[in-house]
């Protein structure tokens, strides 16, 4: 897979993209990640990539020319590596954009060429959204000083699902949304730290009882944190009755605190 | 501010801390921005910060020593300069914690220190959660590889919050969720580019016509896109037979298509 980050701070994404899982992806040549200054693109005097809005109001607006200037190029050198004539996913980072899920991250991993644009505390002249993108994404409900943080959430959940990546060791703790569940709780040596004791379930050695201690911790934490989720859970009678008894217990501590 | 964030992979911060807005705020001194390697708390002879699970199964678990040890050195640090006595937030990132928002951004803007702990591609020792963590966090529901990424997404969204941290000229035109609706359209220079116009709307120099224009732009796109986030807003009667109006045109627009 090909990855070309647009950005006025390539500088940004050095420590992320040399270090840890992808690095060792763009090592194994995996996944080839570039960043790409869209200044270089801004066919004027003084590089000016924003200017005033139209219409008047406070901030800037970055340009249309050197946004489809540098994605332009990435596309020409492109057409000169492979012959595929495949369009690549142009995807925008803006706060109104789709939110990101598992979902999209698996979807853009069976691409084989992204281009990310990331605008830096300003907004992107309408002619960018609506001739140049084919997606417009957000990592969720909240302000960031730019695209840069985004692209580099969205580049680490999709590089991290394409086959190689990960050894098989490492996938299987970490994917809490696998089977739609959060995690049950972990605990390593010692067996007792300061006096706090890992559960005895967890040190009997009796596979099926370690196995029903896991999932009724996991259903539980569910209803705790994340209800919503138990809706397209898959349950057998027992574990809707552990859960019944989880909301009475629950509704117990709610009354008692009043 | 005082941020501190323990990870195995420190070399991932520098750029993302130097760069920007975070770099100049720490030009300022208005936030001071510190990474702990909380491999030198391993305090064993291999220098591991991680083991197998209780229980079996696959995937390591991060042990609860380097953690305490990582986080106890800052807090006696902390302790030499300053005599307030308050304790700092302890947040560790992971999926299971609670959905990040510009709301929680806010809040953690007010504190005077922050602890941030990154696990990467692993689980926790749940003992950490239990008894040295005050908070946890994910930023969305998507799988990365650590911890890392989604502190600095935390720590870029609350230290832009900081005074003196965004010039004014910056902060209108980013905040999305300012008035609870999507942002319009900007648009800058040149008034044409490739045949592609800017709005006649936009360069009839008449202020209200540019708001009004605006105003139903933010609110039909706020349709188009979050729909949830209209129940909010406080609408005029007008602006209700604009919504009226555009859900009539998407109803018609579906029909065509069938």
């Amino acid at each position: 897979m090909r990855i070309d980050v647009m950005t006025l701070f390539p500088e940004m994404f050095d420590g992320v993209f040399g270090s840890s899982i992808l690095g060792k992806a763009r090592d194994k040549g995996i996944v080839s990640l570039n960043t790409v200054n869209f200044r270089d693109f801004s066919n004027n005097k003084h590089n000016t990539v924003d200017d005033m809005p139209y219409g008047g109001g406070g901030g800037m607006v970055l340009k249309a020319e050197p946004i489809f200037g540098a994605v332009e190029h990435v596309l020409e050198q492109q057409a000169e590596l492979t012959a595929e004539g495949k369009k690549p996913r142009v995807i925008l980072m803006c706060p109104q954009g789709k939110t990101f899920s598992q979902e999209i991250a698996r979807e853009l991993s069976e691409e084989s060429h992204l281009i990310f644009i990331c605008g830096h505390y300003e907004g992107y002249d309408e002619r960018i959204r609506e001739f140049l993108v084919t997606d417009e994404l957000s990592v969720g409900d909240y302000v960031l000083t730019g695209g840069e943080l985004p692209a580099m959430v969205v580049v680490d959940s999709v590089v991290r699902l394409l086959p190689g990546v990960l050894g098989n060791e490492l996938s299987a703790v970490t994917d809490s949304f696998s089977d739609g569940l959060l995690e049950y709780p972990h605990y390593t040596r010692p067996a007792e730290f300061r006096g706090w004791k890992v559960p005895d379930a967890l040190l009997s050695g009796h596979h099926a009882e370690i196995g029903k201690w896991r999932r009724r911790q996991s259903l539980e934490r569910t209803l705790e944190r994340r209800p919503e989720l138990l809706e397209q859970a898959e349950l057998t009678p027992e574990e809707r009755k552990w859960l019944k008894q989880a909301r009475i217990e629950r509704a117990q501590k709610d009354e008692d605190r009043k």
